[in-house]
């Protein structure tokens, strides 16, 4: 795609100072900016890049006095920062998630109903009885299982695996590979040591604007749902084990696992490979360090835990920082030893 | 679906207790009992829930005696969890493995064979030279490689994958996206200090009534087989390296990885986020705790090790109760150092 | 397949001592032979399991004086062990990676060119306006995106998924059910606890000879791109964040997880579930062993890291070495305290 600095001044109801005909093929940071690139300035900490940067065309507050020339051409709007999210968003949908119409050979049982507006990618999958809202962008090699219902604008990426009877809200992005409705992991312990499988026969419920990572499995429950409420950001190659919930807004970072029937707040923040034990309950705004492991509920709201098992983060930076040192730790201790011991001898 | 309160009691050979011309389309735990919903009542210390449920009936003992009045419509059983597990299985039959039929279009060579009574959806793919037993379940986007046996009822879930070579038993499970067969990690450090890639020739063995889940990957072996033997249980993105064997009746849980050569005994539960150094040994029965990180090998039978580097469980556990209060050992430490000093200098 | 000894000695310029016409149908480790395989001897200190092994033919050194008498065939070549590895890659060529041609159907939008001497598997998909080399092998259900570039003699194993405005160098391997350019997790807090998300319109570049390990995930770019640099290994189920930068011929063993904008230099070493926190930046040559978690930039190059958070490994090994006897070291100090206070009564 090619746009003149015109163009994307018209859009942006910006004025140019300078060259309005020059072509823009990129968004760049204004550090980053080549020719063809267009940057913005919003931070004016970051000010001295305008009058060295590359980028063709750069935009900035209508205020800005320039105190230095500069090779760029400038788009003066109102707020830059707003104007040019605005232009990532238009450069995603244009580049991504703008897809309409049906490839064939896309499959879709007769029963299934998907309203207008959508995308179907060659080789994406329906199966029976699904109920698909408006504006939804399924993108090749998607499976959609028996009975599944999926809310308006939902984006599902190549490859998503939506496992029978799930329940997809609106707005929802779900990612390459994900996998929602996998079998818990239920098998019951026989007398001779081998397991029975137990039947899993319940679902998964996303609410809207949930997001779900490339690759991320969340299993469904063995009766009832594994629920992920609205505005819930779950990572790559995150596992969310069977009847789970995870809270409104609350963000699970990449190859972080939860185990089964465990509840998770709102607000909370569940940082990359960590670990949560099953049947536990984290209080609202709950945070957990990276690589961090929790083996009992938390009650208290906003409390910050580290380490595996995970304890008050204060305290394990505490404890932490004398580990290090345990071996001169121990050497004291000897000294002390052989000093009570040579005083203890006369 | 739905169903009678008396069709259902007739497949169990029930006898009703009450309107046995109720609708069922659910089934419910008892607490989560809801109109429409069956549930059983196999534990009578839950027998209280029975008096408050709101599930349409519930599957109870021919020889419970009911102590209050309840709403629900009864089905009296000899085995109450017996039935309501049959239950289960018959329903996630009906909904997700009872499948037959081919969905066009479906991809399989003409030197492969299937036996009777499969399902192929659309979209799945089968190489050159396949054996597939009877009663097997493909469904959608699974990719089958060249020379790829599979036993009888075995079912492979949406977009799993499997090499060229695999062989996969009877009754197993292989869940959406898994991998089966990829190359293993095999790269040899040349003298500029880049990789040559060492061509993988091996495959994977699965045995029967293996489990294994959504998105996990096992690698082929170098030469010769990575092992998976009869009744074990890998879950969700689990990793297991080229040459591994895991033993009979072994649970791998969710995100565990085991590096190259490593070999499980039976019986073993290696709980979620384990790491299993290359070529070991673990003894049959071993039990390694969730984030553990095993690096020596384990020759006695039924040991529990947890921690990174891991250890005996019960020395874990202690030395980590102390870790916690390390500032207050290095507190103690520091006290006694002075109380020393103090001493010697008069 | 299956040859006769006589065939593969005049592949590899050999000289057969015994039967040439006898049939070889595997590769196997020479103390693995069976009826029917090929193994070979390169170093002298298993020269014993010449004497044992079951292999039909062995390939050996021109030079080599045998001690005693075998049962296997001979192959004499200049080097066994380049000799044995042209035999593996040959196995593999044939196995896996040889194919060539289309199989229907197969999806390719018309403004996308690819190279001659390609496949394309069943159900592949390649969007618009794509450049695709030669030699480049498609397995089924492979998912390009819109604009993707394909270097020669790559390969994308079943189920690959690569977004849209992906690069990606020459002879690399993609694993099935990697996933290449999903979005970032760029989630902005708003005042209200809940998140706002930021278009992700940057790519990956990956250069050439760069493998990618089975259901692994690297993300693009929040603009710019991420980046693997030249004959970097990537294994199974790695996640690799927006922005990241990973040096040349730097390992990344399975399930590592590397945050959003770190660096990683040339030549470094990722042991298996590792974890980089953002923003870092790590020198050439270093080395982190598995489960460790890096918290901080290291400027030196040869660093070898250990621990969650990680520091030295040497100081590591002596900080944990003391960590299993902490119970000890809490009761030599009670004793102090003991002796002490017992010193002072008096």
């Amino acid at each position: 795609m090619e746009f003149t600095v015109g163009q994307i001044a018209e859009v942006l109801r910006g004025a140019v100072e300078g060259d309005a005909t020059q072509r823009i093929d990129r968004l760049a940071k204004i550090e980053e900016g080549q020719a063809g690139s267009l940057s913005f300035l919003a931070n004016l900490k970051y000010e001295h890049h305008l009058y060295t940067t590359g980028a063709t065309a750069v935009i900035v507050s209508r205020t800005l006095e320039l105190r230095q020339p500069t090779t760029a051409t400038l788009i003066r709007v109102d707020d830059p920062y707003t104007s040019f999210t605005t232009l990532l968003e238009f450069y995603q949908q244009a580049t991504r998630t703008g897809k309409r119409g049906v490839e064939e050979p896309a499959y879709m049982a007769a029963s299934s109903r998907i309203g207008e507006n959508h995308y179907r990618g060659a080789f994406s999958y329906i199966g029976e009885n699904c109920e698909i809202g408006q504006d939804v962008v399924i993108f090749p090699h998607v499976f959609i299982g028996d009975r599944v219902k999926i809310g308006d604008g939902t984006i599902l990426y190549a490859g998503a695996k939506v496992y029978a009877e799930t329940v997809i809200g609106s707005r929802c992005t779900i990612h390459a590979g994900a996998v929602i409705g996998s079998d818990g992991f239920g098998f019951a312990p026989q007398p001779d040591g081998s397991y029975r499988t137990i039947p899993q026969i319940g679902n998964v419920v996303l609410e809207d604007n949930v997001s779900v990572g490339a690759n991320a499995t969340i299993d469904c429950a063995t009766m009832g749902s594994t629920l992920i409420r609205e505005g819930a950001k779950v990572d790559n190659l995150v596992q969310i084990a069977h009847n789970v919930e995870i809270g409104r807004h609350t963000v699970v970072a990449a190859q972080t696992g939860i185990s089964g029937s465990t509840k998770i707040g709102d607000f909370c923040v569940l940082a990359g490979q960590t670990g949560i034990a099953g049947h536990l309950s984290l209080a609202n705004r709950t945070t957990v360090t990276a690589q961090s492991g929790v083996g009992k509920s938390i009650k208290e709201e906003g409390i910050l835990l580290q380490g595996s098992p995970a304890f008050m983060l204060r305290d394990s930076l505490r404890a932490n920082a004398i580990f290090r040192h345990l071996p001169e730790v121990e050497r004291r201790l000897t000294q002390l030893e052989r000093n009570q011991s040579a005083t203890e001898k006369p």
